[in-house]
């Protein structure tokens, strides 16, 4: 039996869900792994909690947004944040969720590469390091023998990574294309079928709490190369920057224009796509126009999609995976699961 | 380097395509698992081919219908065929590729039961022993250590058991449901755009080779509570046997109540499905009707689907997979390529 300790950098909502389901799950990996999984710290940029023996599951439930989070805990220290506290932590897994900041990776990049460097496993659920320099973390991840897990950080609960890697391990993927981005969907969806204007479809979706109170990230097309970069990089090995991504958003959608492609039987839907060309690997972000039968057409409200093409299997669609906070922290946990199921000792 | 002996047992099309994708991958196996893969050994019912340093990759490819085939091969020998040749082959893992007999397990059975014991992993392709008796040949992988990896013979190259144990590692799934059978859903797709009676539709199965020349396995929905049996106690540890699934074929319906169900706008589709219920696990095979706008009404053509609901993730919808032999090949050589990743050493 390993005790297995765990640290969660970055303790907002996504963040106190993976300490849920982690402590929901102990008997699990119990069971399953024969791992003890204690989470031993959790930090935000300012204060940190930490016990070496795992932290109590009720003080960690205790530490919601309604009471104030972690910077409101009496027993959070300053001492227990940062990268110093962590090399000095004894994690086995870091969960990185902290805030995305994809121009200089920030510091989720600074606990990410120290985390490496201790020889921890990492989990980012944050895109912004992967961004900056995933093919870096993952030369490091491979130096220390550990592994690199980013479900979280690349669609969450729906099955990217996996699907190319485990689901479809030894054929040649030569398309991967997807609706990778619940909001941009959402809007699309709004404008088609009940024929509102952009705006409108905005409102409407910050209404519900789909879209962010600034959505620009995704409307202008970057949440989903985001994601496209860190996927072009760690599947295709493509050595791409966020800047060589063709990226084209939503913003400048009209009702006519979406009145024309509905007589024309077409679906405008934004997808990220990577291909494999006879030139290296194009990846892009754009609206593009599906036949209304077309699977990807038929995908609506906030719904992710994904459709990868290969040479032995043929193509395999994915719909669905919800995109909640917790969802995402589900994601997190199930790259948990991997990282125990390839340790587990027999 | 880890030197990985291979013998398949049963070698006719799916098994001789195995071979064909492993030779062709044998750099990437080198590569991203510091692996060795070699097959040693190929066998059918009364003859085989081995030999312990690997048998030469051209020596495999002349193994073609065309040519006759194992029996015809003059290097192939009766000792190298059966249980004893198994059990002094030096194998580490075993692909049984044979008939399937979901009556009394069959040959497979023998050679899976006697590849266990010898701590031999195994990939299962054919569905027999597995309908027989998966949980007795589970718990013997447990016993011995090994892994005992069945992407073959529950829908291919369409992820089942990968779907709910690995991307969705953690989450409860409540439903599972599924169109497992292509030629079952080529059959009503056309009976359903074409108007066309059952007879003429399963003629035309069978003239494009999707339909066997007996087709009353899939017809008769004996195809699905396969694969459903084998899930059901993977997935949900049910503990059933084939003659407890509830099972209805397509044998009887008819242009009339096609035309009733066009009229109405709904479209029957042969699914299999398994429910967490509150009295335990429920499996049924029946044709179920699903509204025009479902997206398993929009899977048509020799095309498969899965559908999984989960507590923390939501649903997740999967569509393809390719269902030919060698796509079929490519399911098993996937389940190799897991086993290597759980033995990768660092």
């Amino acid at each position: 039996m390993k005790q297995w300790n765990i640290v969660i950098t970055g303790f907002g909502r996504v963040g106190w869900h993976v300490a849920e389901l982690i402590g929901k799950r102990r008997e699990r990996y119990l069971q399953r792994y024969q791992a003890d999984v204690r989470i031993v710290g959790v930090c935000g940029s300012k204060k940190g909690l930490y016990h070496q023996a795992g932290l109590p599951g009720e003080q960690l439930a205790a530490l919601t947004a309604a009471s104030g989070g972690l910077q409101a805990s009496p027993e959070a220290s300053e001492a227990h944040t940062g990268t110093a506290f962590l090399q000095g932590s004894g994690a086995d897994v870091v969960i990185e969720a902290g805030p995305t900041d994809f121009v200089t990776g920030g510091p989720a990049y600074e606990y990410i590469t120290t985390a490496l460097r201790c020889s921890m496993h990492v989990i980012s659920i944050s895109k912004g390091a992967l961004v900056f320099d995933y093919p870096g973390l993952k030369r490091l991840a491979e130096e220390h023998q550990v592994m690199l897990k980013i479900s979280g950080a690349t669609a969450a609960a729906l099955p990217t990574i996996d699907l190319a890697e485990y689901n479809l391990a030894g054929c040649e993927v030569s398309r991967f294309v997807g609706i990778f981005t619940g909001t941009t969907n959402f809007i699309l969806s709004k404008m088609y079928q009940d024929n509102v204007p952009f705006e409108e479809a905005v409102a409407e979706a910050k209404r519900r709490g789909i879209a962010e109170p600034d959505p620009r990230f995704d409307l202008e097309g970057w949440d989903t190369a985001c994601k496209l970069v860190i996927l072009a990089n760690a599947l295709f090995d493509a050595g791409l920057r966020l800047e060589q991504i063709e990226r084209e958003g939503i913003t400048g959608i009209t009702v006519e224009q979406m009145l024309q492609w509905r007589e024309q039987n077409l679906v405008p839907k934004l997808t990220g796509e990577i291909c494999r060309t006879a030139h290296g690997i194009c990846a892009s972000v754009k609206p593009r126009l599906y036949p209304a039968e077309h699977s990807f057409a038929q995908v609506n409200g906030a719904t992710k999609a994904v459709m990868v093409e290969t040479d032995v299997m043929g193509e395999l669609l994915v719909i669905g995976g919800k995109s909640d906070p917790r969802a995402a922290a589900a994601a997190a946990c199930k790259d948990l699961e991997h990282i125990l199921m390839m340790h587990k000792t027999p």
